[in-house]
């Protein structure tokens, strides 16, 4: 792998920083405010906090990056797209439980439901993020879909799945708006207590999260190889040494090289792959 | 160009949203707010949503997929240049301009500044929007810095640019969460007012306009074509009917391709500019 010193510098910076927002989000509910419990009260709402950091922030991101370690590249593509799947099945339960409990907790205390900006935003890409699975294990985990359709599907795949991500992150911020807004009143938010400097912290930490996420993902020198050109590898590969020097897993044939037609089907792919980078 | 059909599609519906964007910000604050005015008071406010939408928004959109135009690809890199930097130059007026209106509204009324999660971002990612400004024209529009400078750093340029591009969208949804929470007290947010329903579309709008301008721009298909490309390509290449064929564009000489060394030199600039297509 190229820049492989870079890529764990920035897999090292991004599971800490989402490590570290999952812990801000336990210490706001466990510190300031009323704890975790499942009774309709604000012990219950905290839980959609809390579930939506690990499951719908964190745990999406691994999800998102996971086929760019380079320590799975020996891994069956199929195990991977498991492993994709699993964490973003694990990310959906997570939000659907958060969801749960911000539902419950409304309803329990006569609050009016789905009226902010942040409801209406974040109820659509739950239901967004659930088609994107279900699309997502129909065509490229179940063996039904044709490689054509598979290969027009890509861009849009990746292209959505990395607009729900940063979807979720605003979504985020604008909850944690309201939550301090709303409750910080003696002294308010204005005043700045210490919750309110701890949380904004935290709306931070998730914010640059999702940008390393992202960056990760799109940088094509860390995308994960062709499966033809993994099998032509020799297991030394995968090892940082051999990897850093980068430019054997991206190169063809020379006989495939050598025809006009077969250049420009390789320029062409190139092209169409060029969005699966991200 | 390929898939020019569904360019244009994406354009006018781009052009539409933040259009729209910028009408619904108008009507807002002069139909439901208290208009527009340069007093310290209400009016002053309200020149900063204004300002942010058509300028940190609406703007910026146009800059970033000014290069994505097929009937500027005849003008010269530097004029494409130029009007790329003068419109993220405009939007960054606009935006300066905003925040005046809303530190005056603040120093007006006693209301504290830079406390809330949105003050926090939204200061951060217009400074990072200057820098970014100032470091595009140094490198890029200025004559002095050298060719691989440039390359190195166009996939940081690119990537940054996005960055703060949805990050501002993120920042003003919260915005309008902090808005409508302050300002709509009897009825409340909650009671969803048909001003907050507005406003909520308005939301809506801008998130989707973002997500339009990234699809348009992260299109490798409907990247800028190089120039030495473009000047080997006969006028009638910015034809629509011609455009649509699309490969020419992308193809390297036979004579490059025969030789061992230019191949793994193109495979790797491809790799390179894959995050330029961005």
């Amino acid at each position: 792998m190229e820049g492989y010193k870079t890529f764990l510098v920035f897999l090292v910076s991004t599971l800490l920083l989402g490590f570290l927002g999952v812990i801000f989000t336990l210490v706001w509910v466990l510190h300031w405010r009323e704890g975790l419990g499942w009774d309709g009260g604000a012990a219950e709402f905290n839980w959609h906090p809390v579930l939506v950091t690990s499951g719908f922030i964190f745990i999406q991101g691994i999800a998102i990056i996971v086929y760019r370690l380079p320590w799975t590249w020996k891994c069956s593509k199929l195990l991977m797209k498991f492993i994709h799947s699993g964490l973003h099945l694990t990310a959906l339960v997570f939000t659907i439980v958060a969801l749960v409990a911000v539902f419950d907790f409304h309803n329990a205390k006569n609050i009016p439901n789905m009226y902010s900006l942040h409801s209406w935003i974040g109820l659509t890409v739950v239901i967004l993020y659930a088609l994107q699975l279900v699309l997502g294990v129909s065509v490229y985990l179940l063996p039904f879909a044709p490689n054509t359709l598979r290969a027009v599907l890509m861009p849009i795949h990746v292209y959505s799945g990395l607009l729900i991500f940063t979807t979720v992150i605003a979504t985020a911020l604008m909850g944690i708006t309201e939550k301090l807004i709303f409750s910080l009143k003696e002294p308010p938010y204005s005043k700045m207590p210490p919750e309110a400097i701890f949380v904004n912290t935290f709306g931070l930490l998730i914010l640059v999260f999702g940008g390393l996420v992202v960056w990760m993902v799109t940088t094509p020198a860390w995308k994960r190889p062709r499966e033809q050109d993994i099998k032509t590898l020799s297991p030394t590969v995968f090892s940082p040494e051999r990897t850093e020097e980068g430019s054997t897993v991206t190169e063809k044939s020379d006989v495939e090289l050598n025809s006009e037609a077969a250049r420009k089907r390789i320029l062409k792919l190139d092209e169409a792959g060029q969005r699966s980078t991200m």
